[in-house]
């Protein structure tokens, strides 16, 4: 990110015609979108995408989540089909929808929005060994890093992150722990919704998945493997790529935030191109936030993933960058 | 408000193709606009206004802002022009802009976003007698009431309030004190931005007013009359307005939170019809959110006014509707 660009942003704010300081928070988001664009005025995204990456979890055989992991693959139809939680606040924003398959299990019929890049049918337990190998860990970034250059290629110009997969938020709570050192019941939390007991057996099925592989941070690609999902590798590589182009990422709840986590441990710069759009009810989530140094716009209880906590703050990127372009300034204010 | 379309729009919420209650405060404000409108899913509001309602005070007189007053007025033409902060959020969230001027001190020219119903040349100092006389507030609410019933009248389907009056916001402390009971160091903060000194002196500005009008909080116009501003009194019209036609009302900061205390005097019903935009920096937003019962959306340590917090919240209210009138059902996933 452009620091310098970022500076003249803040001097520009200071001279809008507004008490200064006094749109508290979008006045910091139209200076760090002033940094990712290089320009100030940073430019309006007018054509954001959420890129909904989905994959299923081996370790769902230990009984982390309730649900079934026949979901994930009728929730990616579902989001094919315009009907899922995603769709309908992509629409209330203006955002496209492309469905990233990195890993379901079930095989999916072809859809225009659908691009299926089956790594595997799913990753392993990674409390009896690691999630998947390296290279498919790789694999999975480069796809998600690949559709966000197709997506950028093609005009957007705002990138939302999004998941779907039963029994991701135990990969995402081990690698919060990893790249954190956080203690895994601090990282570790209800998900979409699991009663004490089953949160009990997450937390110790994330303990013995760190004590089997002792990750070590300055290995992403390893630590990835070891611990993570097919969708967190995508969406790693969503980042990647959306900060490669200086295009500014949004990040949804607690899979996006672990995945940021993967992407600032192989590019630490990457970081300066995200925007936090929501705090997750999921515990992981302010843990790695805080270690991201990034402050989330959002924080209305959200805990569904797909990338809606990410979509409802798109409104707010386009409202900071507006602020700084078409404002008038102080000095030009008529005292009469 | 109708509370039995908000028990269907919850069972709706339950059965939705998600887990339940993972969509947090969206669920519960799709429930709130299910009881605004008694439709379950509840209209999305494709019409948004903003009444930005401004007006002088008296009580500039004894320093509480380091505006000079003149502000007031050329802001109101700034609105007019498009280049406030008000205009880049509106046109970022598609809302139109209205303004209403109930008592600026300086004579406007005419614009045709600018409605004139001057009541009078702005306040007189709340610290030293009655801010207005009670027919005068009634006047003032009248208008605000008036705008907001014509705007409905030609489509608008969601209201936002917004406010503009230098020095306006020791008169809602005043206000807020006098509704919840609370002292002035718990309901007076620094505005838009003034020093240490200036604080002490404009809480003992508030209690001076407090003790000269020793108001009473059954005889709300009087309360309004004696320590308000011509735009409180506007805004609490627009609030009574919302709630009569069933047209859901966005509050913005503190000013429009104190008026939503003297709505609420006036016409208990009236706080069902409400949205809580933002939480405003400034110390009595929370107190007077606090005592109306309602969560504010956004907390971005906003407090410029204008309507800007409300408008910000918008698509959050959209995106609320839009999640209940389009979602899939569970049953309706294909587990196969």
């Amino acid at each position: 990110p452009d620091g310098g660009a970022a500076e003249r942003a803040r001097e520009r704010s200071l001279a809008l015609a507004k008490p200064p300081g006094s749109l508290g928070e979008i006045e910091d988001l139209g200076a760090r979108l002033a940094a990712i664009s290089g320009r100030v005025p940073p430019p309006v995204p007018e054509d954001p995408a959420v890129i909904v990456c989905a994959g299923d979890h081996g370790v769902l055989g230990r009984g982390v989540s309730p649900w079934p992991r026949e979901v994930t693959a009728a929730m990616v139809r579902n989001f094919c089909g315009d009907g899922a939680a995603v769709n309908a606040i992509a629409k209330s924003v203006g955002a496209r929808v492309s469905v990233l398959d990195v890993g379901v299990a079930t095989e999916l019929a072809r859809h225009p929005r659908l691009r299926t890049a089956r790594v595997r049918p799913g990753t392993d337990d990674l409390s009896l060994g690691p999630a998947m190998g390296r290279e498919e860990a790789a694999r999975a970034l480069m796809s998600g890093a690949g559709m966000a250059e197709e997506l950028v290629g093609s005009g957007v110009d705002l990138l939302v992150t999004g998941d779907m997969g039963i029994g991701n938020t135990t990969p995402a709570a081990a690698l919060v722990s990893a790249f954190t050192g956080r203690p895994p019941e601090e990282t570790t939390g209800r998900g979409t919704g699991i009663d004490d007991e089953t949160l009990r057996l997450k937390r110790s099925v994330v303990e013995e998945a760190l004590a089997l592989h002792d990750p070590d941070p300055k290995d992403p690609l390893g630590v990835l493997a070891a611990l993570g999902g097919l969708e967190h590798a995508a969406i790693a590589g969503v980042i990647l790529a959306g900060a490669a182009n200086g295009t500014p990422v949004v990040l949804d709840g607690v899979i996006s935030n672990s995945a940021a986590l993967v992407a600032r441990a192989l590019v630490p710069d990457s970081t300066g191109y995200l925007v936090a759009g929501h705090l997750s009810a999921e515990p992981g989530a302010s843990v790695a936030l805080e270690h991201l140094g990034l402050r989330p716009l959002l924080d209305l209880g959200l805990r569904l993933g797909e990338g809606t906590g990410g979509l409802l703050a798109v409104p707010l990127v386009r409202a900071a960058a507006r602020v700084l372009g078409e404002m008038a300034l102080l000095e030009d204010l008529e005292l009469g």
